[in-house]
């Protein structure tokens, strides 16, 4: 794993620095564990039952890599606070949750649901969507270079193309 | 990381447990390189310059979980070929490529964009939802126990509703 790390962060994928910046998968119930309000080493250590070291090792990486910020709550105690760029994983989060939901349990056997603050209800299923609005199927989605389709960083959609 | 898998498997979590599935970040990049067209063991072996016995484990793993089934095509060869479960696996891979390609790259840096088949342009924005259609920040979800909420599997959200 170690070696090969460099070189999936420099390739040209951005599926491959997304894995290379959240590290491995405990950094990822870290930011978890962040989404549910937890904030200090203990409380992180107590949900997680991780060893001290390792739980260590994966906040500073995180820190590092801008999805956490610390701050200093007394002199002798930190809180760790999702930024902006780790609020933006939630997405990928409810991804693994609804893949996970879907597939990898029996029946009844998930006691728990991720549902909306409001209604509390189960959130929608994520529906990957072309730009004008058609359904994305797992055959219809492809990887391109941005100079054969003429990219424009000033034709990415916007919230209203989003939403439409 | 070892000891503590087979805890994260068993838990009440739908991101533990798929974390748990998908087992490392190795395994995704393979089922990324499956969506790509890949098939073969020594295509896999070339695209991500993985050592041998690594992709083995990755692989064998992979059919395990029954992300990947294998196909004999001659006495000697096989091929990996998604299931259904492993195409799932694309709301999880459009999640990591949105989020790496606006928070992981400068400006002009990523050269390649995911775009859908038919027009070629970038996807949307995977866009959080509630049931009933109401936009879902990254402040908006909480995970609930199911007998909390009144949950019951035939109340779950038709296709219809998911589109509404």
């Amino acid at each position: 794993m170690k070696g090969k790390r460099t070189d999936l962060g420099t390739a040209d994928c951005a599926i491959a620095r997304s894995l290379q910046v959240i590290g491995d998968w405990w950094s990822l119930l870290i930011v978890r564990e962040s989404f549910l309000g937890r904030q200090r080493f203990g409380e992180f250590q107590k949900s997680l039952g991780l060893a001290k070291n390792i739980l260590s090792t994966r906040l500073k990486k995180l820190v590092q890599e801008g999805i956490l910020s610390v701050e200093a709550e007394s002199p002798t105690r930190n809180r760790y606070v999702l930024t902006e760029k780790g609020r933006r994983l939630y997405v990928v989060l409810i991804a693994l949750w609804q893949w996970g939901e879907d597939t990898c349990f029996d029946g009844d056997e998930l006691s728990s649901a991720m549902v909306d603050g409001e209604a509390r209800l189960p959130l929608a299923k994520l529906e990957p969507r072309a730009r004008d609005g058609r359904p994305v199927g797992p055959s219809d989605f492809v990887l391109a270079r941005k100079a054969d389709i003429g990219f424009r960083h000033d034709a990415l959609p916007t919230d209203r193309d989003r939403t439409g």
